[in-house]
């Protein structure tokens, strides 16, 4: 294995989901739904695969899908973007995190993460060769210390990879911090990575694109997908927006990285980015529902549990229960108690940061999280 | 844009293909079909999205596509392999190749090129860090310089990188050509990355894989993918057959770059490498039917067109009619006559080395082949 990834295991998503697949355990770990996404979407994409819709893409991304992302993030931001120049489709939000740091940043080039982080913005910052300054955000708001991004972002630094709302804490970046953030940016002449992937799972408060801040939308990549708004995760369909000339160095590392995605699948995107608002309220009524049986339930089950603005995530500190560390205390929950849930301290630099903490994810149906909390309650 | 792809501009493909639709050219440039692929395997997928298989696969691919790769490899090798260790499914061929490189390619790790070469090996080189040295294939025959190959490997070398059949020439490696790279690989401790999509468009001889060769499979990556083999390059399956130890390395970059590829298709692509024998037999007599229509006519056309063994490309000499380059020519060809080809100058590291030739592919239906020679005809 080439040097730049020596340090990196096994996903720990798909560590802890073979693991629990062995052991028959409850999949409370991987943030994938354990149901299906919309019809509507689903008829679009049979309906571009009949229609012979089979062939090579347009290798930043069909024409119509570049439109209705340019759209939706008109919506979201009240910017108008060009779908031509300032678009990239690409194979999930993880290929535009990959294609954004490959495409924008230089060996040696400083950026500054915000730990807990999922896991390939360090794999691709390795690949990368960046030098990475690392802030915590710690429990239990997982608030940025605003004092220490000052004192973090110099005119060395050449960009921020962030990503609200936040996984794994469901953390989401208030007001405040983002203008924070977008004046030191601003100051210091630095780049935005923005992870929006989560943007539409916004109970406490509304999610606020970086990109909308003055003087941002020039220095931000703003990066979304389809999976998780409309529970197709295994579809593969991301973006990434972005100014031209920030755009051009996307679009090179991507057209080598996969050159394009699935075209069926991109036609069914345009269809979701169709949904009417009643799609999103529906949305976010469901999961609030499964977010309140999940969080009741894991107190209950004696856990201290943060609060989750966003996202389909909580983390809890499981250190009540006596564990070493998050990862024995991860096994002995697939193991023992049948339930899977994601160990933290991989989304660390330093993995002692988050050896109290695990997460849970909410993203399924109220009979599994019951019965994921009744396994916790028997046997915990 | 970083430096590693300062270098690159957009792929030739794409700038060919925009190009052609401006001007209503038809379209032998871009190797994608006009015609769609078979009915069971959109049948495959339509099932698959029907019946909820819309979440994350496994990152490494769905286990019954890694088996499918398996049986395939075995049926074409002879070799038996770990479908759970030594298959990794990727986001096309071009992401096996990406994944490759920077999975197992260090900075400064010199890695051996046939020129021309498909132009995403050069970009993904360079984001490993690849010292590259190119070996030329020279026509007519395109056959690789054995003796300059013998003094280019050495102990510095870490790999080759090669493909056969070849885009854009058509040329098929030899047996006794394949048998001289092992064995230099086998000398000099070399890995061989084998990019082997056109497989089954073997038209003068059989097809001869690499990693069957005594002593090869250890140190071989084998990369292939659906969408030549079954007229579907929208749908980006492909796949990286390898030993363990190396498999390691791609899995780790692949986990990364995209984590995984569209579900849906992942289970059509398992009905895809079921096809029946007949189903290959067919395609290649469609395709030879196409390729003679469409070497007779650039012969009659004036151009000097070199023998093509495989692939859906050939490979001509423009010289007769007098442009200064293959980018020139390629430009009157589009805007002037109405019809795109390939200028191969990108696919050189020295583009002197290919300024006389250009490709055309023969991956389309009967009377977009004729009308495009007609209007060659007519215009040139
Ligand atoms: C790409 S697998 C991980 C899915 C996910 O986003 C998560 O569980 O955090
Ligand atoms: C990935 S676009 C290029 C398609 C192709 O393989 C070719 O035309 O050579």
């Amino acid at each position: 294995v080439a040097q730049r990834l020596e340090k990196f295991k096994t996903t720990i998503f798909t560590q802890m989901s073979i693991l629990g697949n062995k052991h028959g355990a409850i999949n409370l770990g991987q943030g994938f739904p354990n149901f299906d996404g919309p019809d509507f979407i689903k008829e679009a994409a049979i309906q571009a695969i009949k229609d012979g819709k089979n062939q090579y893409a347009r290798a930043f991304g069909a024409p119509e899908l570049n439109s209705a992302v340019a759209s939706r993030f008109h919506q979201d931001t009240g910017l108008v973007i060009d779908p031509e120049r300032e678009v990239t489709v690409t194979c999930g939000c993880t290929e535009a995190i990959a294609a954004a740091m490959l495409g924008l940043i230089n060996p040696g080039d400083e950026v500054i993460l915000f730990a807990p982080f999922y896991d390939s913005y360090e794999a691709t910052l390795s690949m990368a060769g960046a030098k990475v300054k690392c802030i915590t955000l710690r429990p239990p708001g997982f608030d940025i210390p605003l004092d220490e991004l000052k004192a973090a972002v110099t005119s060395e630094t050449r960009a921020i990879l962030m990503n609200t709302p936040h996984n794994p804490t469901g953390k989401m970046f208030t007001r405040e911090e983002l203008e924070a953030i977008a004046s030191l940016c601003i100051e210091n002449d630095v780049i935005v990575f923005s992870d929006e992937v989560y943007d539409k799972l916004d109970f406490e408060m509304d999610h606020i694109c970086i990109a909308s801040l003055p003087g941002m939308y020039e220095r931000t990549v703003t990066m979304n997908s389809l999976g998780k708004t409309f529970s197709l995760t295994g579809w593969k369909i991301g973006w990434a927006v972005a100014p031209p000339h920030l755009t051009w160095g996307i679009r090179q590392a991507h057209s080598y990285l996969t050159f394009a995605t699935s075209t069926p699948m991109q036609a069914a995107a345009v269809a979701a980015l169709e949904a009417p608002e009643s799609y999103y309220t529906e949305l976010k009524r469901d999961y609030s529902e499964k977010k309140e049986i999940l969080v009741k339930g894991l107190k209950e089950v004696g856990f201290e549990v943060f609060p989750s603005s966003g996202t389909y995530f909580v983390v809890v500190d499981h250190t009540p229960f006596g564990f070493g560390d998050d990862v024995a205390f991860c096994e002995y929950l697939i193991k023992e108690v049948g339930v899977v849930a994601i160990p933290t301290s991989v989304f660390y630099l330093n993995p002692e940061e988050g050896k109290n903490l695990v997460r849970f994810a909410f993203c399924k149906d109220e009979e599994t999280l019951r019965s994921a909390i009744e396994r916790m309650k028997l046997k915990l």
